[in-house]
């Protein structure tokens, strides 16, 4: 492939060497117009300056994104914090983005990152998820991107997840070891892949454990609160589970609040054990028995591993799954 | 009513043409009191530029700033909830930063910002801000600067906050009427504004109800997790207070922590009162008093208010409070 420098940019852009020069260094004497349009070819045909040129440090937006579906979720919050911890000590912003579970959030996202503006990309895959082309094309143009905890397992990059079938499976377990005979699972999508390992743990353990598979005591909560309760609700009448499974935090919760409103005596009637990195878990009435993933711990690690790339001029990450440990807690709700 | 044009605006002015189409770019060629001339008198007029003029829509980045001190805590979350729902609806992008209480932080992020990547800015100063030039140099430049919860009183834009003075006041009242004689504040910065006036509605309350004012009750806290436990257990082996009224969600758990430590019962021993947007208030045991904000409603009325100037061409914020009210839910720990 041809190289690409400076004179080839200003040709194209039909601009003088030292204007497209200037424009690549921030220089004021430069319009802003001029200069998102040389940043974009830059960045468009893959324009790497010359390592010893001062331009160099420039072009840096010293800015990582972490793309999540959602902050009113403790796992989140914490593991932000973990790669915050790593991206201070390196000077780099954080530029953290909100998908809100939504797919066509996501691909947005990943045009405006597009342009140049990060230098790599920490994400946590939306729930609707269909494809992945918006991130094959940031990894294309040379951005490196590292997952965690929601992955897209095809893609070679490094992800950070915890061990969520063995976790799944722990829970399940830890249920039936407690007496349960009739486990709901609270399910978050089986697109997803922490989704479809947790049920698949969840599965597994019912199996070996000689418990029959019900497909009605699965339920594909949505992540919208009303819907979600109804739907507990009726799982409730219908089913009178002697357990609950929640894949998330949020569905824990959902589900003390449907017990509230039917009169279902936790642990008594059921007994609930849910993934959660909640601070207030132990402080719950009845306190909340947790599958805790260590969620600061997953965030410096996959900080860790984007810094990694970013010092060197030349990164390659390796398709590889850094896998840390999740911990049940055991508390008053399964006692 | 004539259209008014360039031209115009550089007639009337007495200046080239040129200089007036740069002023309105906000180019680094033209000086400061050239700029506010022109875009003075562009106000005026009503000056709205050619919509096909192409340099215009992509100076916009569609996008808006949201700088907030932390995550891991209900109010941003839901906050940050209400100002995507207006952004979303308008077709723009939400960067969340966060400082983290840390001046430093907010200073870089202000230059980050500079750099023109974003066309508006919601925030929510850090404990630690001693001043706001940098968020008045953000100003000067163009850029509009809404506040919401910890505003800076003295700058001159729209700020949105709850009640916090009369909060403080009622729920000092409120632990006074259920027998409290003893109440202590878990306070954050006088520094700030919430804290300031959380504070003064404490000791207007203590004062109109003949109780001493005592120092030794009043306990700054930290925002360091285990630094505030010691803070807060000290209070309790030296003082013994019959009360708390905790500034911050946090420091309202830290008190659980603590009370479950030391063997304190709550509400027997000591009664307990926070500002907080805790979902799971109601299932803490014992159940969370709260004065709770209407955070979701306080991120929308900033992003609408934020999306009105950004609607103009040439916008104005005026300087004034929207003041939502919060609410006082009382539950077991002031029974």
């Amino acid at each position: 492939m041809e190289s690409v420098n400076i004179k080839k940019l200003a040709q194209i852009l039909n601009l003088s060497i030292s204007t497209v020069s200037k424009a690549l260094r921030d220089s004021h004497d430069i319009g802003k117009a001029t200069k998102e349009k040389v940043l974009l070819l830059a960045n468009e045909l893959n324009y790497h300056p010359n390592p010893h040129a001062s331009s160099l440090r420039k072009l840096k937006s010293k800015t990582i994104a972490v793309i999540i579906p959602e902050i009113a979720n403790n796992y989140f919050a914490l593991a932000i914090n973990g790669i915050e911890s790593v991206a201070r000590e390196k000077g780099y912003h954080v530029l953290i983005y909100l998908t809100h579970e939504d797919f066509a959030n996501e691909i947005a996202f990943a045009r405006h990152l597009n342009s140049g503006r990060v230098d790599g990309v920490l994400i946590s895959v939306a729930k609707s998820d269909t494809d992945f082309l918006h991130l094959h094309e940031l990894k294309r143009k040379g951005l490196p991107i590292i997952f965690f905890d929601r992955v897209c397992e095809d893609f070679d990059t490094v992800k950070v997840i915890t061990d969520d079938y063995e976790s799944g499976y722990l829970a399940t377990k830890h249920l039936i070891d407690r007496g349960a005979k009739k486990i709901a699972h609270l399910a978050i999508s089986k697109d997803l892949s922490i989704g479809n390992k947790r049920m698949k743990g969840y599965l597994q353990a019912l199996l070996d454990h000689h418990l029959p598979i019900d497909e009605s005591l699965i339920v594909n909560c949505t992540n919208e609160h009303d819907h979600d309760f109804e739907l507990i609700s009726e799982l409730f009448k219908k089913q009178q589970p002697d357990a609950i499974f929640a894949a998330v935090e949020i569905y824990a919760i959902t589900t003390y609040e449907v017990c509230r409103s039917l009169k279902v005596n936790i642990p008594h009637d059921v007994k609930v054990i849910g993934f959660s990195n909640l601070q207030t878990a132990e402080f719950l009435n009845p306190s909340l028995t947790t599958i805790t993933q260590p969620a600061y711990e997953m965030g410096k690690a996959a900080a860790t591993m984007l810094f990694r790339a970013l010092d060197k001029k030349m990164f390659q990450l390796s398709d590889e799954n850094i896998v840390l440990r999740s911990t049940l807690i055991e508390r008053e709700s399964t006692a």
